[in-house]
């Protein structure tokens, strides 16, 4: 299978939308149906055995002893992209077409957590891990599968190894001008509510120096968590929201709710930064004689990438003369998940513009042909230690 | 009248309310009729002869002939105090009721500007200009008014000055330990709405120097903003709403929409602060690869306080052995609008807390009596050039 066929098997699967228009695809939603209809074909013209798990994802298998699991996710964001998680299915299914090494290919059921705000339902059954919220499970049961089966979703020993292709979804390796882009890490991830609690009083009749304004503090500390990040290598932190209560023309604001987002591929520098963030907050705030409330909402370890696995994609790169970026996940992955149970590695491709989760996201057929042939040649090598 | 009576009657006109629990009255509501009702027998006590006129300002006049107006409006914000606007109005009848000069006192219908978005629709009948929109004639009829009468609602070359009585609705008396202020000039002020236009993209794929942040943008410009207020005498600026367009945790802000309001005592002060503020949000906008867009939306200049009122105001304070502040009033005033017509002037009251527009706004019953006795020596010696 060329590029060519993987990418217009992207738009076939591209029309399978809960909105016309749109693409918009969740968790065992109605056009998920079509999706397993196309993809069991796929599978089954590249003489894999073929069956959906109790979670949604469908798994096709060339042989049942020691393989390699190849893929990614079926499901995508609202008004989505054609590639995000798409691509790594075909891509599987392209790899084990090519009967080098024997191969799972999967497309997981669920990875962005549109649906049921939980996100990476399908991967994580498969490390004995599904959320089992009882909306998910009457959803299982809805669709028709049977949420008694899910335990058997999980990998037992003969899956050794995970590798997900994925369009990268930033900037970086177009800005390189480089088609491929292995990941060493996929980063850790703080995120925090921050609020600054001040004195709303009368825009006119309060001099400067008696104010206490909620979102004068906001903006300093919003200025100091950027140039935080700015001058630490590899750390993105992003206040993504900012609410003031009650906020008028014509009012101080007097309590300003905002949020912090911070990834690095090392948690000693995210947690070291969390720490200057948060000790920035206080001193704005004792400065200005406002309250601040620091209340961390979420965390996540970063989690390296198989290092064999990661050697190998480097010397299949360079082998397939493609020479490639090493590079930090700032997203999630179902890798992210599998990797706790076994071995794993990401090949992003080059992303136009950085664009994705968006109409306009794209891939370049050459890109895909580059990441077909470092494929190819990685399944030549590599073998699970 | 002395202070405790003065206060009394502030309270009694506070049960009059469209909202039980609460003081909320907006032009021509219900509650004006009970309020016209009390004011009216007040200044009939005081031998005025009372009016309505066809806007509802309460009127009650000593001497048909050439004479001083005092009063303030009758109307309040929602969830009010008792004394914003209704003081000055008993005040204008304590004094009335002295009988050292020939005085009209005046209760305005209506000054916050709540009911129709269209502020100080009493005192613009007086000068000639009210608000003619059809809602408000409606509401004029509905209350049993004729909108045919609203010219004779204004003042004639008989009436020769204006003077108000208000709480200062800020913190500077009480931080100067002074009871009374008088006030130089209402500020004048600017609004406008600024936008910054980067571009939205992921928060965890996008390093720092890819990114275009509209809030990172808008937080660098609110501390120049606040940075130029603090440095320039008498200034006030204040960015009291902002709003990040579909604002997400894990998302970079691609447009964020904030306000300024801008107030100083002098135009030009006021006019150059204005483009320094343009010129660093557009350089900001510049450095960072985003848009700008600066959309001024309203401009009222400053209106200066009548020089020899203000003069025999101090005066008058001294005799009484009060000593009072000379400064700006940062918010408009109905004498700000009577100011187009006849010399017009301000005594503020201290406003404990600087608490106003708030249920736990309060007047001192002793700054009541230092401000009565300023009064009473002003008229004893105040005439119109």
């Amino acid at each position: 299978m060329d590029a060519q066929e993987v990418i217009r098997r992207c738009g076939l699967l591209a029309r399978c939308t809960e909105e016309p228009g749109h693409i918009t695809r969740t968790f065992l939603s109605a056009p998920m149906r079509e999706v397993h209809r196309l993809v069991r074909e796929w599978m089954e013209e590249a003489d894999l055995r073929v069956w959906v798990d109790a979670v949604g994802n469908i798994r096709g298998v060339s042989d049942a002893g020691p393989r390699l699991m190849i893929g990614s996710h079926l499901d995508t964001v609202p008004h989505a992209g054609r590639y995000d998680g798409v691509l790594g299915v075909i891509m599987g299914i392209a790899l084990a077409g090519q009967r080098i090494a024997p191969l799972e290919a999967v497309g997981f059921s669920e990875e962005e957590g549109v649906r049921f705000g939980k996100p990476f339902i399908g991967s994580r059954a498969l490390v004995g891990a599904p959320p089992m919220d009882a909306e998910i499970l009457d959803a299982i049961c809805e669709y028709g599968l049977d949420p008694g089966q899910i335990p058997l979703a999980a990998i037992d020993g003969n899956v050794r190894g995970f590798l997900e292709f994925h369009i990268e979804q930033g900037p970086v390796l177009e800005d390189m001008d480089l088609r491929l882009g292995v990941v060493q890490s996929i980063a850790g991830q703080s995120r925090v509510a921050v609020s600054f609690l001040g004195k709303a009083n009368h825009a006119g009749t309060t001099p400067m120096k008696y104010r206490r304004d909620a979102l004068a503090a906001a903006a300093e500390w919003i200025g100091f968590v950027e140039r935080t990040a700015r001058e630490t290598e590899g750390l993105v932190a992003t206040v993504g929201q900012l609410e003031i209560q009650s906020g008028a023309v014509n009012v101080i604001p007097g309590a300003v709710r905002a949020t912090l987002d911070l990834r690095h591929a090392e948690d000693c520098v995210r947690n070291a930064a969390l720490g200057t963030l948060e000790c920035a907050a206080k001193k704005v705030a004792r400065d200005r004689n406002v309250r601040v409330a620091w209340e961390p909402r979420h965390q996540q370890p970063a989690t390296a990438m198989d290092a064999s696995m990661i050697r190998a994609l480097c010397t299949a790169a360079e082998g397939a003369g493609h020479p490639v970026h090493l590079m930090v996940s700032g997203a999630g992955h179902d890798a992210m998940i599998l990797a706790r149970k076994v071995p794993a590695a990401m090949l992003f491709l080059r992303s136009p513009g950085g664009i994705s989760h968006h109409p306009h996201e794209a891939v370049l057929a050459s890109d895909v042909d580059a990441a077909l042939a470092v494929g190819t040649r990685f399944l030549e090598t590599w073998r699970p230690s």
